[in-house]
């Protein structure tokens, strides 16, 4: 099997789950009970903390564990909106978001706040000077994905959170779900005051996560309770998965240093690759683009039947997003970028972990040239 | 080691880590995307709805995955309060709610809603007619605690259900988390149109729960996202959590039907050795009460004392709601039952699982006499 989907999930690393289930079978206790078999599983709570905030570079009071990217995103930016719309209701984003962004400002427009979509280039980049003219006396919140889960493009993320430093009441909220251990985020140099990220992204455990908030930034919680959390993520702390998911994190860091250009080789080699079938359509910008991920069409093949071509040969792509993926909807990054609804139609993206290797991608290439070659044949 | 602080959290069940160790290891693909590895996700995520579905004696489409009992309760209450909010905003509950009940309706104060808390009987029961009365014209919702996490008392759900029958537009929410595997409701019969349970309070993992919600009932999702779980709750399933949380279930009620009698049991024996102890208050009613849980004072002994002296004898009790316990606040429904300030700073919460023995209830007995006599020498 060949899993080039990692950008929808990740199999988790052996490490990851023995520490998950060494934690759930050995160390059960609520870490909110006073005697010791709580107060375990707390220290190995406060563990993961630390352990995350350290390798993110920020304070261990900055990391509110939640259940994922989807709840990070929801609490940044639903948090930020009922904390601070006294002092105004509006809110810049992006038109390449991923769904839990554009739908938390979606569900937050019909509360009255009012949303701006800045638009990206052909490359699939906002450009930073469009979020500084959309700016206004009430803008509350300026939310910007880091790597677009679709196309791969890079927000220029340091650029927005500089001119940002100018408006100190404008939050700024980052989700970096898909750049973690691919490319680092320096959070307090960016200016960053919320940043999302999603432990099954990089080979921990669906259901974890966690949002960094700056020390200061006050937000509403989303789940009411018991006072998790510094009170911003209420209920039972699923400690073996935070656990799971520090040490995930670490071993994402440490193979980034190792292998990052790997990666870059791999996606090169399939590139190459597509570059020599008739049109075929590569839509990763060739800059600012993330190791990672590739998005590329093949005119005249539905995206769907072409995913289901690659698994005859044991090779796992996707669509789009997966949470997009059975809607059969065209990527909404695509057309935001101008590609046509019938190239995004056919869109592919094909997303690497650090599992993969060179051989898969040159196994792949031949696949893909050869599914291209059957496929337009029947079809004549 | 003698734990009896189940109601904080459980210890997971060997099959059901190993159901989690399979699933995360074997069948790890998003079940969203559109290949093989996705689907067999996906089929395991239908899988687990429908088991827990068909043991809780609902549709599978009623039946939406969560993070455990903190969401569902926010779900449910805040889901329907935004939803319907423009029919009304007037909710009931009552005094002796989990704070992530309590600490919802408390959020929604802060947005307009008004919230009528109904109080309880010294026998920390609801009187339904109580609840017949707060009812007005623009009440929404009804939210009732089925068994009381801090002294075990069952509140009158068939009743309330039944009386409720008559206001078609109110929705009623039952915080279940306590009462699974212990006290089965009829959702159907009992009129109950939300109701919530939390996997790790009957052996399986944090960070798992679901929320049923009656087919027809439109709830507003509190995590956005991509359309996973009918759009009623977005972010990438946990389904091998949620696996595990079906194995959970079943093991539970298969232990329910054997064992509950055990349970009663061994809580009789410790009642009994209790009642031998001078100035011992038992707060957990004669009547209406859990199988499982048992809270009483020591006269004159701080709870968080008892705690730690019981602990040096291997034996684990609480003092209040785990997450309540380290605020050192009186349990607040103890004092809605009348209860003195001063008993309930003394307040043991002992409760059970079906892993508890008699043998353990007689150890637990001789322990707390010696206990309470050793302390109260020390204090003269």
């Amino acid at each position: 099997m060949i899993y080039f989907d990692n950008s929808a999930t990740t199999k988790p690393f052996t490490e990851v789950l023995e520490s998950f289930m060494k934690v759930s079978s050995s160390y059960f206790g609520n870490p909110s009970s006073l005697h010791q078999v709580g107060g375990q599983a707390e220290k190995l709570l406060s563990q993961a903390h630390a352990q995350i905030a350290k390798i993110l570079g920020v304070k261990t009071s900055e990391i509110v564990f939640t259940s994922g990217g989807t709840e990070g995103n929801n609490l940044a930016i639903k948090g930020i909106a009922m904390e601070h719309r006294g002092r105004g209701k509006h809110i810049i984003t992006t038109e390449i978001e991923h769904d839990s962004v554009r739908n938390s400002v979606k569900q937050l427009e019909e509360l009255g706040f009012e949303v701006t979509y800045i638009p990206v280039t052909k490359d699939g980049r906002v450009n930073p000077a469009d979020i500084e003219r959309a700016i206004r006396h009430d803008t509350i919140l300026v939310s910007v994905i880091h790597i677009n889960n679709e196309v791969g493009s890079v927000q220029p993320i340091q650029e927005i959170g500089t001119l940002l430093k100018d408006f100190p009441k404008i939050y700024f909220h980052v989700d970096h779900v898909q750049g973690v251990g691919k490319l680092p985020l320096d959070f307090y140099r960016y200016g960053i005051d919320l940043c999302t990220i999603s432990g099954h992204k990089f080979h921990g455990l669906k259901g974890t996560g966690a949002l960094f908030v700056k020390d200061g930034v006050r937000i509403s919680s989303l789940l009411s309770g018991g006072g998790q959390e510094g009170k911003r993520r209420n209920g039972t702390e699923n400690v073996a998965g935070m656990v799971a998911m520090a040490k995930a994190l670490r071993m994402s860091e440490d193979l980034r240093k190792q292998k990052v250009d790997q990666l870059r080789q791999i996606l090169g080699t399939i590139k190459s690759g597509l570059k020599q079938i008739p049109e075929a359509t590569i839509h990763t910008p060739e800059t600012n683009e993330a190791p990672h991920i590739l998005n590329f069409s093949l005119k005249g093949i539905k995206a769907e039947v072409f995913v289901h071509a690659l698994e005859q040969e044991g090779i796992y792509v996707s669509t789009t997003s997966a949470c997009s993926s059975k809607r059969n909807a065209p990527s909404k990054t695509l057309i935001a970028m101008g590609v046509s609804t019938d190239q995004a139609e056919s869109a592919i993206r094909i997303s690497l972990s650090y599992e993969n290797t060179l051989q898969e991608a040159e196994r792949a290439v031949k696949a893909i040239q050869n599914s291209v070659k059957r496929l337009r044949e029947v079809m004549k």
